[in-house]
Order: structure tokens, then C-alpha cells, then sequence
């Protein structure tokens, strides 16, 4: 596949939607073909502001996000929306299938609304989205909200890749912590209280209240965390989060934290990357093929654990490894 | 830390806290001794029916881990309940503090149950549960529940450790599909619809029946997906699904798949662990540490692609593997 890069610079959204699915390939030459490009794009990107949005099944993060896609282009942004969608190693499916979302934001020609990806580990998923990232930046969109499905740990490698991590949560019911996961709310620059109209407005902005005192207790960390109630039915508080959102983007670019924290994780990538290559030609390198069957023979015959039968083979490789340097020393 | 083997093997509680605590150790020396340990016991384990048990914070986990546990001990099994916990990268903990969980099973003397460790990353604490279950067998439990915190990428990597996969599920509104991650029932051997009481005992069956019939619409293997209704709370419902797990056990045992299984899982533990030793072994290995240096900083200033760096350091490595063979092969 060979991406026209005037046209994707351009913004046409033909050539972008092919650029994304190149990224998301998985054969060796169309990786190949990635990584050049995103090389040959590089200069033309990091010109947005980058957002990780998280929230369980239900709390209306498909209706919020499509609420602040139209409000960012009536403000004159260009919002891009990815997904990542870590799915089952068993069928690589799921048994509920997709629902019709952001129906507005879709059909936006200011905008771009990219379909969850299908298949994959979390791990490529991870590192795809990154690529698919600094395409929309070179493609022009200065808002790249990344959605994140379901609250685990597809959260964590999320809010390594945006500017922000924002999570939407349900009004509470009062009587037990909902369901976000422990250490979520870590990673968390704004949580959102959804919902907050109707019958739900006082508990939205009660729970917005606990989750504010909540955060100024625990957070020590040079950043702080906003918290905001918002109806995303009715769009009512979408102006503000964005306005909170900017104004955050602003005070960390003013001390210099905002280019560290995308320097720090463009090398948490390249590491995680490069970890990813490795483990993929250890699977297919034929020095170590005849060891490992016999250990998985013995490991699958219960007559040896599988941490022993790791460690011998770890030390082959990194043995093997060792040989030039220790013949280089005795010339 | 010295584990005595024979306290261990006779079910001596304070022994089986110590060898577990020595598992989940981070120290080296801590690891290697876990290896001796855990290739000691490795004859006296497996005999035991390993069960995961997920489900969505609030669904009731706590509440029906403690009926099942006091049903198995009623019926003169020994449960021991361990808990995966892959805790946030940011701070190690949670803002939201452990509950006061499984009352009646946590002091019951037939039972064993242990803390949620915290701290740590996902691929550490999937090792050490494998290991703290081959432990626990070892110390005569005969039934391991392994409780996952969330719905996530931890389910995952416990459907891969345990025999039955367990999920709980909330009775529905009916208004739209529960928070249950896209993929994760893929992995279930049987779903419980929790809650069966009171006002929500007709929502609970109706909830059984919708997932009783998409199981049978869309499972395609040899194993088959159980649904059944249940009141934690009550404990009714609980003896059925105890009957149930074990009748599936018996039929895969019977079938050999059962013993197959664990075979598969073992040597996946290996190559997850062979992974996880290289790992770590490259993070300190000095041979590239200069050129990661390099490409770090490259990457760091946006010089550089993070994939493409990756690449670079990835060739480095295997072509430096690969100088001993070429050598060879000259002489």
C-alpha cells in the first residue's frame, strides 16, 4: 500500500483512512512501510492537543465525546477520534458487536471518526495507535481524543500516549465506590461526572464533590486533577471542560512540562517497541528452537516448572549473547 | 527468607504466608530461592481445581467467594483464595482503600485466604499467582480461587492459570448491554447472574436466559459455557453452581482435556517468563547501553520515530546474537 503523502499532508481523508489501515497492518512489509512513514511525517506532527478518555461501559462516553467533537468544531478545531480496543486473544471478536456511535462527529467534515479496530493484542494495538496519532497530526487535526473501552489496562498504555487522561463516571448511588479499577484514578488530569441532569443532577454534583476532595487528598504530584459535572445528553458543562482542558495545556507548556512529559513517553514507546521486535524474532530465531521444545516437553509433562525451565533458557540466550565480547577480551 | 518444607507440606498457616510472601518478593534473591521452592513442591501439585473468578467492581465478588468458600468447607474441601491485582504504575496503591472482605471464609480454619498484593506490574503478579497456587496446593488446598480485581486485561492472564474461568454478571435493566469488556466472555466457562434476590430475582433469570442464549449462538469449541442465576447474599443458588463446576471438571477429565490444558498453560507460564528474564536482563546488559542512549536522546528531542528507533536497538541486539554462529561457520 503506498500512501500519497501531498494528500495526506492535504488532509484528504481517503488517503489518511489508508494510512491508518497500513498502520494497523500486520504483515512484515506493510510494518516496514509504517515505520517509514511515520519517520517521513514526523516533522509535520505534534502540532495538537492529544486526549486520552476513559470511562466504563454506559457512562455515555460515545454521546460525550461526540458532544465535545462538535463543540471543538464550532470553536474551529479539527477533532480526530481513535479507538483502542485490546480484544480477545480467544475469537479476536466480541458477542455484542458495535453500537452506532458519535453519529453527528461521524458525518462532521471537519472531523474524523476512525472505527474501533478489530483483532490484536494490546501491546501492537498500543503502538499502532501511536502511529495512527501522528498521522491525524500531519493530516492536519489538532484534537486527538483516543476512547478507551472498558477500565483496565488498555488505561494505563492510553495515558501514555495523550497530553491529558480524562475519565467519565456515573453519579453515584451513594452507597458503594462505583466501578472505576483501583489505580485508574491515578492517571486521571479531569474526571468527569456524566449524567448530571434530571433526576441525576444533584447525585452528578455531589459525586463530582467527593471525587474533588478525594483527589486533593491523595494527589502529591506536580499536576492537579479537575473534576467537572457535565451532561453530555444535553451538552451543558462540555464548553467548560474544554476551557479547564486548555487551560491546563497552557499552564504546563508555561513550565515546561508538557514537551517533557511527550519526550518521556516517545521513549517509553521506543522501548516498549523495541521489547515487542525482539520477543517476535525470538519466536521464529531456530539457535534456540531444539532447547525450548525439549523444555516445553518437560514443562508440559510436569517435570519441571515453568520458571526453571524460563531461567535455563534465558541463561542460554544471554550466554550466547555473551560469547564475542568474552573472545574479544582474550585476542 | 527459609521456607520449611516440611511445616509447608503438612498446611502449617504461618509457613504458607512466608513461602507466599517469598513468591511475590521483587529482590533476585528472593526469585531464586521462590524457583528452589516452587521445583521442590512441583510433585506435590496440581491436585486441585483451579478456579478464576471475575467480575465488575460492585457485582457482589467478595460476597459469593465467601458463600462458595463455606460451601466447599461444609463439604470438607480446603479453599484458599488468592487475588490478582495489577495495581496503577503511577502510585502502586489505590485511592480508594481494600474493604473489608470475605469475612466468614478469611476466619474460617479450613480456608485460606490471601491479601490482595499490591504494587507491582501485570506480567510480575501473573507469575507469582502461578506460583503462590502451586503453594497452596502443595499445603493441601484443594480448591484455589483466583479473584480478578476488575474486567480487564487481568482476566486474561487468569483464564490462563486456572481451570474454570468464572464470571459474575449483574442482572440487566434491560435498557443496554452491562459493562462486561468486549472479548472477556470468550473466556468464560461459566457466568453467574448475581443479585437473584428480592426485587431483582426476575431480572436476574431473564439476564441467565439472554446470556444462556448468546453463549449458544456464538461459542464454537469443544467446552461449553454454563449460566447460571445465584444470590450471593443468601447463598442460594451456590451448591448448584459448585455441582455444575464440578460436573465440568469430571467431563474434561474424562475427555482429557482437562489435564491438556494445564499442559498448554504450563508452557505458556515458560515462554512468559523466558520473556520477562530477557527483559529484565536487557535493561541492565551494558553491551547497548550506549547506543540506547543515543537513540533515547534522538527520540527524546523528536529526531527520531520511536518505531524506527526500536528497530535500530532491535538490530543491534540479534545482530550481536548472531556473531557467534557466523564465526563458526568460517572457521
Amino acid at each position: 500500500m503506498i500512501i500519497d503523502l501531498e494528500l495526506l499532508l492535504g488532509g484528504c481523508r481517503r488517503t489518511l483512512a489508508r494510512a491508518i489501515t497500513l498502520v494497523e497492518s500486520n504483515t512484515r512489509r506493510d510494518r516496514e512501510l509504517a515505520k517509514g512513514l511515520t519517520g517521513e511525517l514526523l516533522p509535520q506532527t505534534g502540532r495538537s492537543i492529544r486526549l486520552g478518555i476513559s470511562g466504563a461501559p454506559g457512562v455515555g462516553k460515545s454521546t460525550f465525546i461526540d458532544a465535545l467533537g462538535m463543540h471543538l468544531i464550532d470553536l474551529g478545531h479539527k477533532p480526530a477520534v481513535l479507538a483502542i480496543d485490546p480484544s480477545s486473544p480467544v475469537s479476536g471478536g466480541s458477542i455484542l458487536g458495535d453500537k452506532v456511535r458519535m453519529q453527528r462527529l461521524a458525518s462532521a467534515p471537519g472531523a474524523y471518526v476512525r472505527p474501533t479496530p478489530s483483532g490484536g493484542q494490546l501491546g501492537g494495538v498500543a503502538s499502532r495507535t501511536r502511529e495512527a496519532i501522528l498521522i491525524c497530526e500531519a493530516a492536519g487535526f489538532d484534537v486527538i481524543l483516543v476512547e478507551t473501552v472498558g477500565v483496565g489496562q488498555s488505561e494505563v498504555s492510553v495515558a501514555g500516549m495523550v497530553d491529558l487522561f480524562v475519565i467519565l463516571l456515573q453519579p453515584d448511588s451513594g452507597d458503594e465506590v462505583q466501578g472505576v479499577k483501583r489505580g485508574i484514578l491515578d492517571l486521571v488530569d479531569l474526571a468527569i461526572v456524566n449524567k448530571a441532569d434530571g433526576a441525576q443532577k444533584t447525585a452528578a454534583e455531589r459525586t463530582a464533590g467527593h471525587y474533588r476532595s478525594a483527589f486533593s487528598l491523595t494527589r502529591r504530584d506536580a499536576t492537579k486533577t479537575h473534576v467537572l459535572p457535565c451532561s453530555a445528553l444535553h451538552g451543558t458543562g462540555v464548553g467548560e471542560i474544554w476551557r479547564t482542558l486548555q487551560a491546563e495545556v497552557d499552564t504546563r507548556k508555561n513550565e515546561g512540562l508538557f514537551e517533557c512529559k511527550r519526550a518521556e513517553q516517545c521513549v517509553d514507546a521506543m522501548e516498549e517497541e523495541f521489547q515487542a521486535i525482539l520477543i517476535e524474532e525470538l519466536a521464529s530465531n531456530p539457535t534456540f528452537s531444539g532447547l525450548r521444545h525439549t523444555l516445553r516437553t518437560k514443562v508440559a509433562e510436569g517435570e519441571m516448572a515453568s520458571s526453571a525451565a524460563a531461567k535455563i533458557l534465558a541463561e542460554q540466550f544471554l550466554g550466547g549473547l555473551h560469547v564475542p565480547q568474552a573472545t574479544t577480551t582474550e585476542d
